[in-house]
């Protein structure tokens, strides 16, 4: 079971294409963040304030992504990002991208996350993030 | 079984660290580019011959990272590449990066490639590249 | 004189910013880029359409940029650009930042671009681009 | 006058180009930021300790890039870079950017810093760093 997904947009920039003529394969895994910044915001949060308020990082430690079909330059894409799993000190998010006018799915991935604090030593999301995550989840 | 590991080295920019203080994590997608050119390279072959003499590339079309240890700005890693699987239109590498000082391992990762022309067609490796390539394995 | 403004909105990614904190400034230019398609677009035309049907392609020959006030992750910013120039072969554009809750102006910036088409040869805009452009800029 | 040019190295890497084929020029930033951290290894300085040990920051204030021919996937450049001008709170560096196996240049530019500490207020350079490149830059 995951939570809701949400999804962002982004447009492919030209700084993204690489001489083969699509998107280079490492821009999905930039995707994928503003993907679950997005779905962090939709949840009420902001990851900027985690970090400044709550000295609470959420680094990835493992990152998963397959690639079906290549997107292009000024391609919209939707990021459809999902909240797999999540505990105190850790959390998974699923994504999906799409190109925006279409259906079928381009690219599919997921990311593992641990909580630090900015000395990288292991710490806790704090009681407000991890209850409302855990309650997005559960929906 | 897998072929004998190749080194290669990169230093990591001003441009690769992120807010954290630490190479952002895509960046390591990059750095595995670089690993595998340079096994390439160590076997006779040039990835760019054999876009543009034979029209193969080798798009990603699965990549796996886990991260263990943050890397530095200015620390000078090596991305040490072994060739994992080869067959006619297919690869797969295997990637762990270390800071070269050191012994630890900072990441390790994988990445699986399929055989296209430019127009993103399947085809098959130049029979010299196949062969190479299998006997690098079989060591 | 130059051709109206139009405003692009990024928001900054943390894969952009670097171990100061900050957005790393070579990012500007690709913010730069954003700018200047979406003034293309605001006048109806697409760069894609522009490289695929016409073979014509905007290469920069010469960017400068002047940094005034620093920009931090997950800002939304504007880029605000206009057309300075352009003739049948040669094209400029000036830019600004801004942080769109705010007032100042974070960086400036301006590109020069020639007219080439694939093979690097130097060409000229399709006529209605050409004149559509040059309408723009005597507004 | 300017100090003596110190050369770097980069070999441009498939993630560096874009559809057009070749090397994106945002990227070439990135190689002076590579190019004046080797020139100040060279004069026995680490920037990473200016920044650690110094609470010294170089942030570019102002940049420029001439692009003159471009380069391609796999070329290795030199990235010869000259200190221009420095002040205790000021510094200047010129770069050519040219293709190791030949003498044309590709691109040219120039950056300008100032020093700040890390809370972004102007600062000195340490007179240690001060003499040093007031002296390379007298040679």
């Amino acid at each position: 079971m995951a939570g809701a997904a949400v999804d962002a947009r982004v447009r492919i920039r030209y700084a993204e294409t690489d001489k083969m003529g699509v998107a280079y394969h490492a821009n999905y895994l930039v995707w994928f963040e503003v993907g679950r910044v997005e779905l962090l915001r939709k949840l009420g949060f902001n990851y900027r304030d985690l970090e400044r308020k709550h000295d609470c990082h959420l680094p990835v430690v493992d990152v998963r992504c397959r690639y079906k079909s290549p997107a292009f330059y000024d391609d919209e894409l939707i990021v459809r990002t999902r909240l797999k799993a999540v505990r105190s000190s850790f959390l998974q998010f699923t994504y999906e991208v799409l190109r925006s006018a279409e259906d079928g799915v381009l690219a599919e991935g997921e990311t593992t996350h641990i909580v630090v604090n900015s000395k990288m030593e292991k710490t806790s999301l704090p009681e407000s993030y991890a209850n409302a995550l855990a309650a997005a989840i559960a929906k």
